[in-house]
């Protein structure tokens, strides 16, 4: 039995790509969490901003695990799309991701997020993100590893 | 004056994520971009599959340079958003994103993109985008870097 | 034992604001759907040209039957998300809206769609959407309404 | 010289298809926008529901004078593109529309708007849009019309 909380840490210190862009799991509340991406120049675009992909890339973990809160103990869950607004130029000392349960369901929940750029104390909205996640029941074998990309495996592949 | 395949190359060559993530840029015609990116054990996710995040940046990358090739020599052009669906587990040997524009225009264009994973040189589709992409012009200043995640700082600020 | 045409058919019919719109189904195949929108003085926005709203419903309605085709006889489908982009002005005779399934799974469908404008016989793109749709199971008494938009009752109301 | 809410309702009035549909503008604030729409039996798809485009129609309407309310006197808006996810069955007596600005830019604003449904006078979420907005100019001979839907006739047509 694990709590919601540790299910959520378990799988984001498992999701190398996090680790490789420098991101950390800053909050986890129920229906909520934020994580956070110190700018590096490994990061940017051709003109030193964040580039579009990392801020993805953090809002789509966000989401996934802000959808995982609410799931049942024995579900994991898969991003099966989002939607990303580019709002302002990603220019800062750290980002911040801000996911948040818009509607939780058994089978689908939808998440919002709005991504931060950080800079001398102050926040400036620069991206906002609208997802779709599916749960999906999680076999003995990969319990340890319930978290939202692994559920990807289990889109059917037709008819 | 340089060709819509210098601007392009000149442009992804200053993109430090596509270096990080090891993406190349391996095609770029006349309304279409093709990038190629490796996997390697920086990218997962918690189960080994390529991270959502990472396929997005490739997708939208190759998007962005695919709306450069018909643009104006003094355009430069940005990512207002993009949507992406991840259609099956992404496990590959390489990823190969091929976007292509759907609609040009003097302001908005909007492109198409799909990945694959490619194992034993079969391709399998594991995801696929529909962006917006927007020109702007470029500065004396600018042209140099005259590309797509760059017009993320011509987004004004309010009215 | 109904067949897939029959199944689409059977459901279109009983769309109330297809009726109301003045669509009709022009073609179903394996995977694919065509919807004709005639267009009518009841149709527009403020300048004359098909209101998104409309467009967006033909190309909806043509998505999920699309979905519906490669489906279970004991299953329906529903739309989880859609996006829509406008791709030019929607002035025309009729329009018409061709849905294909892009990748079709056990629970997810995945399909793309464009809405062309005909005048003088000439096809304009002026839309294109990217959607995504669900299978749900048809209990016996919903059996003969199986069809794209009922399954929004299935969507779980939380955890 | 008009003031935002005259543009918006002079706007709204021309909008047929509102009319068509039976939505009211119920609310106009600066950088927010409210349309009603009692259930009627012309709107819904074939199990009883508010159809999907039917509800996208009035979510769209709503985002895009949401973005006019800002707008210089000279600019119309324009939809680019919108996603919408569909949360639960969309059954009520009325619906409610809630729109508001996310980001306001000079050439491109961003809104998120909501969906209700009503019974018994309860609210119940049951969709939700996130859409890109374009300012265009509007020339004198246009300016009566500056409304959300005109801009598109002003997306370019190509390289």
């Amino acid at each position: 039995m694990t709590t919601y909380k540790e299910r959520v840490r378990n799988s984001f210190s498992k999701q190398a790509f996090m680790s490789t862009l420098g991101a950390e799991l800053t909050e986890v509340i129920q229906g909520g969490v934020q994580i956070r991406l110190p700018f590096s120049p490994n990061l940017p675009q051709q003109n030193g901003y964040l580039h579009a992909g990392a801020i993805a890339a953090v809002l789509d973990s966000a989401c996934g695990y802000a959808a995982l809160t609410p799931a049942a103990d024995d579900k994991g869950v898969l991003t099966a799309e989002f939607k990303v607004n580019l709002l302002a130029p990603a220019s800062g000392e750290v980002f911040a991701a801000k996911a948040q349960v818009k509607k939780a369901g058994r089978t689908v929940t939808v998440c919002t997020a709005d991504a931060f750029a950080i800079s001398d104390g102050r926040e400036k909205l620069v991206a906002t993100m609208l997802s779709t996640i599916m749960a999906v029941p999680i076999t003995p074998a990969k319990k340890q590893t319930s978290a939202h990309s692994l559920a990807l495996r289990c889109v059917p592949t037709g008819p």
